[in-house]
């Protein structure tokens, strides 16, 4: 299934003042190198030489190659395959024909018309693994890979430090991890995955800024991701649910109501953490935005219409998921910030309104989407009943009953199986506020140390605990093996279980 | 038949006085640009769009990008192929398993991160035609090729002049090709093919002198040349059959007989040119010692000795050609030039001495390759008659009754086929010689003619008239198609037709 937008109309509405403020808190990136000074190896046509960074980074590559026999009589011609993980090179790009852009696949072919050479790459990779391949030298001679540096970039400035966890090596390895992942996706912007899509995106970052409080406890690319974000409108005050950087800051076509609503999540949530008041009073109504414009949609039930088919609402990957129920109860939700947000700033007007529509919209999703024969929430035309929609309605506290339903929960197995670091980290956030703490362990062992246990340097944006090179791509070479949202678990990690 | 030497013992030795003389004469490189804004096309994963520069050009190319659609969400990736000849692209690069290096093939990979964009490429490619070939963009974007600008270099000044032929449109042609073809291999050596080898060749260089000398009447180029050369000597102070100008100056570890020996001719013919008795005197002892080396071979029968199987003496390309009786005719050829040159200086030892050695060799060739039976020279055990034999007996002046031979020659049709322009120059030069005016403008016809029937921007290193993709290397994808030893017909056209 393709998951993508393309708006028709769309007016890019961008509000200089904001990104100026965003440009000022614009990171300065941190620099080391990792050099690796690889056996020598004589490579001629067809061979190949791996390098092993020992962990995930994200950064350049300059190589230092020479020959060895005649004096090199033919360029060097080179393919050159660069891997977050090393099981991606049992696959091969040729036989990738997914929707996502075949580009994502790190690999490059080049020619070396000058030996000896210092090789340095252009582009920026996120990996562990390099394998050089030689595609031809020549019958005359052979080179040798003298020297490979990995100049390695993030703007996390804080060091990583490590909290007890009574001993339990499973947490205190997912926290690292978690670090780790985090502090790769922190470049210019929170991108999601430093391999792909290498941008920001809105419901990520609001997980990523949670990390961040829990972890290096700097907001400062959170201030400038919120500024970024609320200066990039488009149309009716939209705001984007992802943003491009380059060649100048623009914002993408694509509008998902959950990310949407999320950015009020997002700013009350920085206020919280660093009390900059000016922020909230600033990008506020940009906030509000989007209620005003989401609102606009709801039908003569009181409820956002299902858009089954079209990308409008996230929640998670995988096929066949409706999100019907789960859009209505992120309403909620996040209309509980919003209450919360127009509290702080004192707005009394917005505080009654906003207390109104959510009382409103509590009792029409109780009517619509409660299904009192099976004791879940369903969801869409054909009444889907999904983990996705009961963690949502939790969350919103919706359920009259909600400890009975985070029960019940965890013993429900059907609909769309759960495939990101993303859907999972509300999970559990709905388990452990309904006191599941031993469940929730057992979904962090599963699943991020299911991760670990097959190696993960860094955490997946996809994992299918069953099928670990599985991707919703079509290949796991287009999958991001270093993705944020999956870092959320350490907030959960840090006040439920140090 | 893969033809090459790696020498185990190789102790280069260079002349840094001639070397340093070399560099004065470096020529600088004139620089234009052809600027090609192609039809707009929207191009996404898998689509093409080729380009036409209308002609044959060395240099450099700048692609300039702009993406319509949504903002890009992902790289553009691309492949380039760059064509000598359209029929280029009919072959893939991966189905090349020849012994020449793959690396020749013009073909790059890349992606390009930022839209729009302007991507300079840094390689030097030579070509007319380049296939841009969009590897993907995403689904939410296309890529317009806005404009493609060839920056053409070549150290050539003078401009092209076209003489009279009576109104024969076939030899105005053929003589407007090979000044092409010349211009586009003069860079800052005389290269043997701008595509490949890239580098310049002794036997190469002789050819390219001549045809100089008889259409832009640039004599500095072949002066850098001839120090070159000498400056970059090796082992018994041998002349290196080809060499390297990149990283730094270096001879390559190949030593052919009849290229070392038409150094003597190469020099003796330029100081004809220009006069240049300083560059005569200096550089003749270089050329003296290869005749010096080369005799060390000689054997009992006072000839050079066959050695079958080892890429000895050039000739020709093609496979199954016995050298021995042309390599001795060569070496007989090459003490004529000997003779002339210590004429020049006054050296008259020398003169005598090489006389001497002349007319013992001419009377051991006539002994041993003179096969009186057939009315033919033959070569090596298997007594080989070729074309390529019968040819080098007539330009060293060795039959006795060289008319009839030249006759005769006309007839012959067995032996290997002769493959390059450059036996062809030699074929020619040698009926002319003997007056075969017609028969030698039949062939131009044919083997010229025939590759500007073909559509031929520049002459070819190789040419199989009944087989016009033809390759002694397995593909055509190596081949080379503007390759200056092609171009010595000029010096025969301005001599016997004009």
């Amino acid at each position: 299934m393709a998951s993508f937008t393309i708006l028709e109309e769309f007016v890019v509405k961008k509000q200089d003042k904001l990104l100026e403020i965003a440009e000022t808190y614009k990171p300065v990136l941190n620099h080391s190198s990792k050099v690796i000074k690889p056996d020598e190896k004589h490579l001629g046509r067809g061979d190949s030489q791996l390098i092993d960074f020992g962990n995930h980074y994200v950064g350049y590559i300059t190589l230092i190659f020479r020959s060895i026999g005649s004096h090199p009589d033919a360029p060097l011609s080179l393919n050159l395959r660069f891997a977050e993980r090393s099981e991606e090179f049992e696959y091969k790009s040729e036989d990738y024909h997914g929707w996502l852009s075949k580009s994502w696949i790190q690999e490059e072919v080049l020619h070396v018309d000058v030996l000896p050479a210092v090789v340095k790459l252009p582009r920026r990779y996120a990996m562990r693994y390099l394998e050089i391949n030689v595609i031809d030298t020549s019958p005359k001679y052979k080179v040798i890979v003298d020297e490979v540096t990995f100049e390695t970039v993030t703007s996390a400035t804080a060091r990583m430090v490590m909290p007890e966890y009574n001993g339990d090596v499973l947490l205190q390895k997912v926290d690292k991890v978690c670090q780790h992942t985090l502090a790769n996706c922190m470049q210019d912007v929170y991108e999601d995955g430093p391999k792909r899509d290498r941008r920001m995106w809105l419901g990520d970052l609001r997980i990523q800024a949670l990390a961040n409080y829990a972890s290096f406890k700097d907001a400062t690319l959170v201030k400038r991701s919120l500024y970024l974000f609320a200066g990039l409108l488009f149309n009716d005050q939209q705001i984007s649910s992802c943003i491009f950087t380059e060649p100048t800051l623009e914002p993408d076509d694509t509008y998902l109501y959950d990310y949407a609503l999320q950015f009020m999540s997002t700013l009350v949530e920085y206020y919280e953490f660093t009390s900059d008041m000016k922020t909230l009073k600033e990008l506020y109504p940009y906030a509000k935005a989007q209620f005003d414009y989401i609102y606009k949609q709801v039908d003569e039930r009181g409820l956002l219409p299902d858009k089954e088919g079209e990308f409008w609402c996230f929640v998670d990957w995988g096929e066949d998921l409706n999100k019907e129920a789960s859009a209505n109860a992120i309403l909620a939700y996040c209309l509980s910030d919003a209450i919360r947000a127009s509290e702080i700033l004192g707005y009394t007007e917005d505080r009654q309104s906003y207390t109104e529509m959510r009382e409103t919209l509590v009792e029409a999703i109780s009517n619509y989407f409660w299904n009192e024969q099976r004791g879940y929430y369903h969801s869409g035309s054909m009444k889907q009943i999904s983990k996705h929609t009961q963690i949502w309605m939790l969350l919103a506290g919706i359920p009259k009953d909600p400890s009975r339903l985070a029960e019940r929960l965890t013993t429900l197995h059907e609909g769309p199986e759960m495939v990101t670091p993303y859907i999972y980290y509300y999970l559990l956030t709905a388990l452990l506020m309904y006191g599941r703490k031993e469940e929730a362990y057992s979904i962090i062992k599963q699943y991020w140390g299911g991760m670990l246990e097959i190696g993960a340097d860094t955490f997946f944006e996809v994992f299918y605990p069953n099928d670990p090179q599985g991707s919703p791509y079509g290949s796991c070479l287009v999958n991001s093996y270093c993705h944020a949202w999956s870092c959320g678990v350490i907030v959960l990690l840090r006040k439920y279980y140090m």
